[in-house]
């Protein structure tokens, strides 16, 4: 008992300090850990499991949508990344330059992608020739590498795993068309199966991606009252394919340039979920992604039959969930502490007293509720109770999410809002890049995204409280 | 016709040019295309939906072994790299140099992975204390990359795709155990799910891998009588633990350097695919692993009926196969030309005729052979015959193979056959590196392992005619 009490005890409690709270969580359910070099993880295989099963899911969505799997080169030559004007801008302090290979210096350097635009674009420009080539739909899925200054374990790293999906299309609006369906399928990948509620919207002009026409976003709310972006999908309409020459013959036989897409998201979804749904005894998972959906505990495991009921248990399960059985030394009290610090979605113990009642103990790490459940019903309600904890772990965030977030009218509710709480704040905006540059310079708050709410007359700039064009989601963000 | 004409004689023979039958074949078939960086391949949809494959097969039989996925970082500190000896002797000269983050010039070079046996070590060291802590059974899907002078698609590229298993064990027995079992395995899945037999043995030394104590490999012989290293399994000692200080309590208490292996396969084994089945027609791909399995094609489609008949056997056969169907304009003899070159093991063809006998055609890609099938049976009768395809392909390689391997008994032999042969030559060899080198320098053939056959009397060495320590198998290789 006092071992499990430590265990717990090891975790910062949130209250007193969010950041190490955070890194205390991934470290001590080995998610990752921190490697030789500055800002590379070790993800280890407990959150590698979570990331094989964030990407099973998402990739079988991505091919349902007739996209396909392609593997472009991990290095960019300088010429090829300098063509798109702003896009280079925008990436060129923060690359790694390969200036060497062996022991010979190369004749132009080579950046390690930070994001593969350029790469597809070259390959698109030998491929596209004829409307009949169109659409190309691809994703890959690889690391690239971002110089950053600070980094936090999942939230920001100079490497970093994700998919970045990059489409050609004949019209702007076959590209808008997908530009938005991608954004949709990140929103219901992170509301039905990560239980993350988001808010979709477009990015304001200096928060877009670098080279973009519009960047749509879905934005997360933590617990600590910060946003986290969680995914982002962009239309290019012809600027990259101009840079690159990507040129076809359009149904008329007119010569054309194409029109794209590139939409991504990547490991940062894993501190979304950690900081969405963790709490102080540690990490919660949603069934759907936790690599153990049911952990098997026998108790008094010397005592006879205890041991082969719950292999029988563990048996019948395999077939309906990801199961696993503790078999370890280890006391009963423990493992309840290792599990539940490593967000297990249900718990489930099986003692010599159950057996007698043939039931099992199920305990639900969303809520901790104890339930007696017969070992006939077992393969039924498990599933069952998995979509409930699913579900009731995303209305919790929901709630949490509606209850932080506030609306202004103008500048001095905003100022108010932002100095007291914490949180998302929707407020009016004239649509000025120096009001947002204020903003953040007085306040830490950024643009997350334009909501689809219009101004109404009484709404004045969260800054200069002149006519407002648009009402913006604000927020502190990671 | 005269379209599906064209479309075979684009590919070389493999009789006029074997390297431009091979280079012709993955263009055409669309599994890669050249990009802007020397040496760097873009594998496309459907090169690398037979990777995905691959990837499937072989990620489910190293989890089936206990076997965890994790992801190490992309680069390597130049320190990290040198800790280890002949490690980095044998990779330093090949590796790519980071010097740069963004503008600013870096402390101490980073190298991009080359294979991570040193990341590994790093973080083993700081994760293993106990015997409790062991086995570490880890493996990696990455991209890794060597600076190689002269590249070809799949064979030998600056960057490629791979897997790297890294395992730490208590006790020299057991890491020796899995240095073999994962050879085996490796050589399972050539034989059962790529139909490619291999020759498994031991490298010699001049061969084995920088830095282990012992290296297993498996040889396949392509179509030209080369040979081609396919994976590889390393046995380590505790030659890096020592050199990286993994140290752990034994089970008496002491404290103890680990024992270690690391294991790889890769892309290359795409290139020993189309090398091993492939015609001059194009691809055959094993069923296993073919993106599309069965290829439906409607013939005279504007007949009634016939798109009707044929999605519903697409539908029907959903269930069993990776199927598709092509109804675009083309002609049904352009449709049969082109995925004869892509290698889809059976194509489909249903017509006016066949409906009215409630049958269609089935073609198979391994021996051209053509049969009437009831439509009825069609669910039952593609399973086998994938199977069958599977079997022959086999067979075929086999057959081929033993054709192709030469026994010598000594060096007027050995050169008799290397002149006048191309393929395996099994011959004594006295063990030294210098006849090694020899041999090399004078006919180009390179020792690919060790034979299990010990050598007889009359055996004597293939370069300097001197008593035969081992039986080994040369080749020309890739």
């Amino acid at each position: 008992m006092s071992k499990e009490k430590k265990m717990v005890e090891e975790i910062t409690s949130m209250e007193e300090d969010f950041a190490k709270w955070y890194t205390d969580v991934v470290q001590k359910a080995e998610l990752m850990e921190y490697s030789s070099v500055r800002g590379c993880m070790v993800i280890q295989p407990y959150g590698y499991a979570i990331w094989e099963n964030m990407v099973s899911i998402l990739d079988k969505m991505f091919k349902d949508l007739g996209h396909q799997n392609v593997s472009m080169p991990l290095l960019i030559p300088e010429s090829l990344l300098q063509k798109e004007k702003d896009h280079i801008e925008g990436f060129a302090p923060e690359v790694a330059w390969v200036t060497h290979g062996g022991s010979q210096k190369l004749q132009e350097r080579l950046c390690i992608r930070p994001t593969s635009e350029t790469l597809f674009c070259d390959h698109f420009s030998k491929k596209v020739h004829s409307w009949r080539d169109l659409p190309k739909l691809y994703n890959q899925w690889c690391s690239v590498v971002r110089w950053e200054k600070t980094t936090r374990p999942f939230l920001r790293s100079l490497e970093f795993h994700w998919q970045e999906g990059h489409t050609v299309h004949e019209t702007p609006e076959e590209a808008m068309k997908e530009t938005k369906q991608m954004l949709e399928v990140y929103a219901k990948f992170c509301e039905n199966f990560l239980a993350i509620p988001v808010i979709k919207g477009q990015k304001t002009e200096s928060e877009k991606f670098a080279g973009a026409e519009i960047t749509y976003t879905i934005e997360a709310l933590m617990h600590d009252g910060k946003a986290l972006q969680s995914a982002t999908s962009h239309y290019f309409g012809n600027k990259f394919s101009k840079a690159f020459d990507i040129s076809f013959q359009n149904r008329n036989n007119e010569n054309e340039y194409a029109y794209q897409t590139s939409w991504g998201s990547s490991t940062r979804m894993i501190g979304g979920i950690i900081m969405t749904h963790g709490d102080n005894r540690g990490l919660v998972l949603p069934p759907a992604i936790a690599p153990i959906q049911v952990i098997i505990i026998p108790v008094a495991m010397h005592k006879e039959g205890v041991l082969e009921k719950s292999e029988e248990v563990l048996k019948k399960l395999k077939s309906v969930c990801r199961v696993k059985i503790d078999k370890s030394d280890r006391s009963p009290g423990w493992k309840f502490a290792e599990y539940e610090m490593r967000g297990v979605p249900i718990r489930l113990e099986i003692g010599p007293k159950d057996i007698e009642k043939n039931q099992c103990v199920i305990v639900r790490r969303d809520n901790l509720e104890k339930i007696h459940v017969s070992l006939e019903s077992i393969t039924e309600v498990i599933p069952s109770l998995l979509k409930e904890i699913k579900d009731n772990m995303y209305a919790k965030a929901l709630k949490r999410r509606n209850e932080m977030t506030y609306t202004a009218k103008n500048s001095a509710e905003f100022n108010q809002i932002a100095k007291e709480k914490s949180g998302l704040i929707e407020a009016p905006w004239c649509g000025s890049e120096n009001c947002e540059k204020h903003v953040k310079e007085n306040t830490s708050f950024t643009s997350r995204c334009i909501s689809k709410e219009k101004p109404q007359a009484e709404d004045k700039c969260l800054c200069c409280d002149s006519t407002a064009k648009y009402r913006v989601y604000w927020a502190k963000a990671y």
